[in-house]
Order: structure tokens, then C-alpha cells, then sequence
């Protein structure tokens, strides 16, 4: 059997072109490429016994290389034994949707000037939706001309600032993006939307939040759960209600534009400092932690739900700081816990850590008689809770007053990943005498002082 | 001024006995020990202008230490300032609230036997609640005597095995707790609930998940968020809801059992391998996460949610496996991340690590390559999502398949404290070959297989 794949292997061998036959290896792989046939085409297969028409699936698993995926019309996935296909033939040859870039309609007259900046992310990407995945493609002008409402209420501009997946984000992209906005507003853009991918986005949000002071107006981030090319797509609701936000929202700041919940056309808009990804695949992933959204947006409607955000408009103060220092970490404590993984940063010239504590902001002993050395020695540790919700509260135990005598810094209702990014934010751009006193004061409504009902017994 | 204090204190200190000025430092304190006046003490204050009574608190804060802290009779604290105070004198002297052991009456006949192992945390602690402080003292017969309900529903015995806060639990206790219990069980107790600190709840009863293989009975963890002897504790109702659990449900295997909201009687029994603390201070702090409680308590009766979990009765198979390897680590990802961290842990012995990739289980690129090296040498990689809600999946996102190829095990929708727990019992008790399959099966309801409603689109 094996000989006889073998030469129609060497056959086919010449008609070799390029398709996409990811996570298939060895002979089967080959066989694929003989026959000219890659992920998403159509083909039909035929076995001693059976018959299958199916689009070939990649096969992600790195077990198995004895079977063929199809994914049947019905929406189930089959595998067929390789040593069992008598014939493969391609019946439609797959072309994923394109999306050429177009150019918009000569701007309409009064409109006022507003960018998408893209940096890459679901948002920004197309799905190959016979097979599932994902790869970034779409340009911020691509989105546009999936979203040409936006032609109506603005003159766009796309900026195509990065394509990269939003894990791979990291300090200097924050710089960069604080950097392009503050140059489109002091241009005298009145809206900035930045498409993000939604893994990294909410530690985004914050570090825009701390990076770009008093801006005149709200800049609003937007990612999207589904590609923008599927039929499914959140894309273009929570793209339109991001333009909207940014252009006529009555607060200023940095905003996170995402679906409310999973079935409707609400979209929250949320403070960038208080937002986390909290689902891996709903629609509605994000969510205000230790707050509300700041408004919701239905039906080209704003509904603002908060009074007490910085105002719109002329901003004398408007400033950037865009740096961030590198040398900061995020730990999250557990039963067991080696403080060792902390000297050992410090030891690597880490400046500063965030700590996620359990409950209200405790780690065990050993770490704590640790912490106090390296605070002697001018590190800076935050405390904040790995239960995400509520309020770090270092005086109801006596150990955890004993970290506040050692100069633990409680964030109280931060968030941990709006804390990692606030240190980095701090220690880049001001001097460490002033550090401490910063990481405890409100710059960015990262701290909710109002009584929370929940706490309320 | 200083210098009339001075003497003050010289006149004074020979009536200097124990009283608590925790959180007061230099004069301040040595005035108040002086005055023989310590936290929780009610006094009379007079300034100049004012005279206020009210219960001396401790100081907690780091900062100022001119201000001496009232605690009014209705309910506010005030600050009065050191420097103006006049006289002080002691009203009332603090005697926090006793709790001797009593004995339970005669043991019913007939009634199961059962026990309460105690571990330390809030629900066997007693708050001073003219203080707020809160320290570890309630023994389980002081449980016992609190709850004398326990006494009409079962024999019940105590058993004080640790008296510490929860972040100080680690391995080798849950070792020695889940031997504790498989001795119980096999001694022929009905009912075996275990009082437990909620900080680091979810992680032992993940713990006891594991390491009790086929019991024959349900064991409950059961903690407070409120100090036993509160007026609006819910350590009472806890405790019942988790004995009567214990007792009686058709179900085996380790639970949690805690409030299901803030404001009412209802006790949710949530799978131990699938429940969180995500709340610092509510009642309701405890949520089961990507599936639901097993069970609802209400007014004595428990309804049983769920058909598909291990049935209670005589098990031939009850088993214990009560090691666990102690180089492991739960590491949270974050944007610049520098997998020397990773690489530091392996070269300290580290045999594996759960990360917190995030959204569907994602690292940077940096961390992707170091981990394929430290795979290849035999570390242990398993990725669940920061997101905490929704499934780990690497086959959307090319960078995902990468990891997979890479040997990085995707956990689905276990829990990152789960996954931890697990890892090191894994490794702890069974031959490395047998842990990459041991790590994707499910052991202990751990997976939740079964279609969310979230992940519908």
C-alpha cells in the first residue's frame, strides 16, 4: 500500500503549487499536494466503501497523521483513514472573501475629521470560516469599506499602525500608539478610534489611559470576538458605536467599545482603566470590574450614564507621557508560593511588581518576610486580589497589616493588569520618590472610591 | 509641647500593662499605654473645643501618626488630632467575646456520626468587632457550640488540625488533610465537612478533588466571609448547609458550600474543581465557573441540581493519593512578559508550570519559543486563560497551533488554580510518562465537556 501512495506520489509531484496544507505532515501532506488540494476546498473522497463530500479542515491536533479532515455539510467534522482514501477530487477550489481596499466617497462637506488606527487583532483579520482560522489581513481602510456607514458621519482616515496579534503587544507599541494618537488630536482630529485585538486590550486601554492626560476628546478602543468577515461578526456595531463615542460622547478620556451581551445590539463603553477580557469567545467578554460602563450605545443613540468623567472639549492641559518602564511584573500568589521567583527579578533589575493576593490582599509568610527585604531595598511591590472583584483591604488581618508596615502599596479596587500597567507607566516617566504616592492616587478613574453596593453586608 | 508630653510619659510608665495600641508608634502609643488604653477600649476624649466618646482604633495606616482614631457610637471614625488632646479616659474596658468549649449533650441514637475538621480561616476566627480586627481562634468544638443545631442532625466530632490564615496552607497540608479524611471515612463517619479559610478554598478543595479518589461520601470545605461570632456571619448557616450535605446527598466527591447571594438563606454546593473565590468581601464570593452548583440548601432541605456526578454508597475503590510535587508553578502572562522567568523556574528544579495565556490561551511570540525549548527538554507546559470564563483554544489562531505542535498542553475550561493543583498532584504521585494524559482527562469534573450556552454564537 505504502508503494503504491509512494509513486503516485513521485506522478503528482511535478504539479506541486502552493495551498494551504497546515498541520497535515509526511505522506499525507503530500498526497494533499499532488492533488493540488489544500485547506478550505471542497472535495469529494471515496473509500472501499463510502462516499464523502467535505471542505478539508487543517488538521490543528499534533497526534494522529492517519486521517484526512472534512467537515461535512452538516457541520460535523470527519476524519477519513488515509489508507482507506481510494480517490480524492477537488470539486471547488476555496478563495477566501477579499476585501479590497476602497476608497471612499469624496468626504462630505461640515463632516468633522476622525481616524482608525489598526493595530491588528480579530478586528482587523479574516477568517478562512470553511476552516476556522484566523489570520490578521484587514487594513483600518479595509474596515471601512466593511463599515461604510462610517463614510456618513465622518471624514475617515485609516492608519495602518501595526499588524501584529495583540499578545505580541507590548511596551514600545504602547509608546508608539499614545504617540500617534496625541499627534491626530493635536492635529485637530475629533475622533480616534484604535481597533485592537481583544486579548491585550483592556491592559491597552489602561496604558493609553495613563499615557495620553486630559485629552479634549474620548478615545475609544474596539475589538471584535468574531472576524469581521463573518456572517456572526460584532465588528462593524461595535466599530460604529466606538466612531460615534469618540466624536460625540460629552467625556473625554480613554474608553473600551465592546458588546454588551451576546445576542443584542447594545454596546457598553466602558473606562479604559476598569475593563477586562473575562470570556474567551463571547461576544460580551468585557466587562467594568468594581464599576459600571460609562454609557451604552443602541440604534445610533448615546445613553451617557455617568455625570462625574472629564468633559469634552478645549484641553490647555492636554500632555502626553508615553513611557513605560520594562522592568515591572505581574504575579499572581498561590498556596505554596516560592518568593524566590521575586528575588530573582530583582536580582534582574526588576524595578517593581504587582502582586495578585488572595482575598483581600494576602501571600504566605516566607513571601511576606521576603517583600520586606527587597521594599528595604527600594523595590516597590502593589498589592491587588486575584478574586478580581472588590477592594484590596490590608487592615482586617494582622498579616495583612504587617505588609502595610513593610510598605506594601494596597490598590484597593484596581485591577491587577491596570496596576502592571500603571507601575511600568509610573517608573517611566517620573522619578521614583514619586512613585509610590502616584500608584495610591486617582489619575485615571482607576480607582472607584464610591461605596459599592456589593460591599454593603 | 513635646517636651510636657515627655513627662506625661516618664510620670506614666510604670502603669504601662498589655494592651493592644497595634498601628500607633512612638508618642502617640507610649500615650496611649500610659493611659493604660488600648484598641477596642471605649473613652472619653476632650480637645479645646470638643469633647468626643467613642472606641479607640488601631492605626492602621502607615501614614500620619498625629491623629488618634474614634470609632463613634454611630458607626463613623474620626481622627483627633494628637497635639490637641487634652485628657483621655478609659469608660470601658474591650473584653472581646468568649467562646468556651461546651459540650455537645448526650449523642443521640441512632444519629450518624460525622466530624468537623478544623484548618483555621475567618469561619473558625473571632472578629473584635468594635476593631474590625479579626484573628484565628474558634476551635471546631467552639464551631459546635455556635452552631448547637448540628447537634440534632448528627454525632458530631471536632477536630482541630491547623489553626492558620488560608494563604499559608500548602502542600503538604492538603497531604495531611486529605489523610485525615480518608482516615474518618474509613473509620465509618457519615459526614466530613472541613472549615476553611477563603482565600485559598478553591485550591484545597481542587486539592481534596484529586487526592480522594472515589468516596464514598461528599465531603464539604465550608468557609465564612463574616467572623463566626458577627451578628450577620454566615458562618452558621454555612456550616448546617455543608453537615446536612455531607449527610445526606446522593452524591459523592468534594464540594464547596457557601452563600449563593448577599442577602438571603440559600447555600450553593459548587464542584471543588470548578469553583472560585471572585470576591474579596461579599458573601456570595464564591462562584462556580463555566458550569453551575450541584445543589441548592434552603430552609433544611437540598435540592440536588445535577444526575450525571458520582453516586454516594459503600465504594470499593475509595482511594487516597496524597502527594504533591512541590516544584510547580502557576504563572499569569501579560504584555512584555520575559520568559526568563519561565526559564529560571526550570532551571530551579521547576518539573512543569500552568500559565495564564490570554483569551483563548496565548503567549508572545518570546515566551512561544522559550517554552518550545523547555518542552523538549522535558518541562511541562499547560495553558488555561487569564479570561477566567470560556475554554482554552489553540486551533483558531496560528500562533496557537504553534504551541500545540510545541507539546503545550490546552486545558479547555479548567480552572488556572485547578490546573495548578492538579499539576502537582499529578506529578506527585504518578511516573512523568503517565502526566500529559493524566493532565488532559478528566478526573474530577474538572472538564466540563458538555456545551456552554456561552459559546453559542
Amino acid at each position: 500500500m505504502f508503494t503504491k501512495r509512494l509513486n503516485q506520489l513521485l506522478l503528482y509531484a511535478t504539479r506541486r503549487i502552493l495551498k494551504d496544507t497546515s498541520g497535515y505532515k509526511g505522506a499525507l501532506k503530500a498526497f494533499l499536494e499532488a492533488h493540488n488540494i489544500g485547506a478550505g476546498d471542497i472535495v469529494v473522497v471515496k473509500t472501499d466503501k463510502d462516499e464523502y463530500k467535505g471542505t478539508v479542515i487543517p488538521r490543528y491536533e499534533y497526534a494522529s497523521q492517519d486521517f484526512l479532515t472534512l467537515k461535512l455539510p452538516n457541520g460535523y467534522n470527519i476524519g477519513v483513514e488515509f489508507n482507506k482514501i481510494r480517490s480524492i477530487k477537488l470539486v471547488e477550489e476555496h478563495a477566501p472573501p477579499a476585501f479590497a481596499p476602497q476608497h471612499l466617497t469624496a468626504p462630505k462637506k461640515g463632516l468633522p475629521k476622525a481616524v482608525i488606527i489598526s493595530t491588528g487583532g480579530t478586528i482587523a483579520s479574516r477568517v478562512d470560516y470553511r476552516t476556522g482560522g484566523v489570520r490578521p489581513a484587514l487594513s483600518a481602510s479595509d474596515l471601512l469599506s466593511v463599515v461604510p456607514e462610517l463614510g456618513d458621519i465622518a471624514q475617515v482616515d485609516a492608519d495602518l499602525l501595526f499588524s501584529i496579534y495583540s499578545e505580541n503587544m507590548t511596551f514600545s507599541h504602547w509608546s508608539k500608539l499614545s504617540e500617534r494618537i496625541y499627534n491626530y488630536i493635536k492635529e485637530g482630529y475629533n475622533g480616534v478610534v484604535v481597533t485592537h485585538g481583544t486579548d491585550t486590550m483592556g491592559y491597552a486601554a489602561a496604558a493609553l489611559s495613563f499615557a495620553l492626560h486630559k485629552t479634549p476628546i474620548p478615545i475609544l478602543l474596539v475589538g471584535s470576538q468574531r472576524s469581521s468577515d463573518r456572517p456572526s461578526s460584532d465588528a462593524a456595531s461595535n466599530l460604529i458605536a466606538a466612531m460615534v463615542t469618540s466624536l460625540k460622547a460629552p467625556f473625554s478620556g480613554v474608553y473600551v467599545s465592546m458588546h454588551e451581551w451576546v445576542s443584542d445590539e447594545r454596546i457598553s463603553i466602558h473606562v479604559g482603566t476598569k475593563v477586562r477580557k473575562l470570556h474567551t469567545s463571547r461576544r460580551d467578554a468585557f466587562k467594568s470590574i468594581n464599576t459600571s460602563p460609562v454609557a451604552v450605545y443602541k440604534d445610533g443613540e448615546l445613553n451617557v450614564l455617568r455625570n462625574d468623567l472629564p468633559k469634552r472639549g478645549v484641553s490647555d492641559d492636554f500632555r502626553i507621557f508615553p513611557k513605560f518602564e520594562e522592568k515591572v511584573s505581574l504575579i499572581k500568589f498561590y498556596p505554596g508560593f516560592d518568593p524566590s521567583i521575586i528575588e530573582s527579578l530583582y536580582q534582574k533589575g526588576y524595578k517593581g511588581l504587582v502582586l495578585e493576593g488572595t482575598g483581600l490582599g494576602h501571600v504566605n509568610k516566607l513571601t511576606a518576610d521576603s517583600l520586606k527585604k527587597l521594599i528595604r531595598d527600594g523595590f516597590i511591590v502593589c498589592m491587588t486580589s486575584q478574586c478580581i472583584y472588590g477592594r484590596v483591604r490590608l487592615t482586617v488581618y494582622d498579616t495583612g497589616r504587617d505588609l502595610l508596615d513593610a510598605g506594601v502599596l494596597p490598590l484597593e479596587d484596581m485591577l491587577p493588569e491596570t496596576a502592571f500597567v500603571k507601575l511600568s507607566w509610573c517608573l517611566g516617566n517620573f522619578e521614583r520618590e514619586e512613585v509610590s504616592k502616584m500608584m495610591r492616587s486617582n489619575i485615571a478613574n482607576e480607582y472607584n472610591s464610591r461605596l459599592l453596593l456589593e460591599e454593603v453586608e
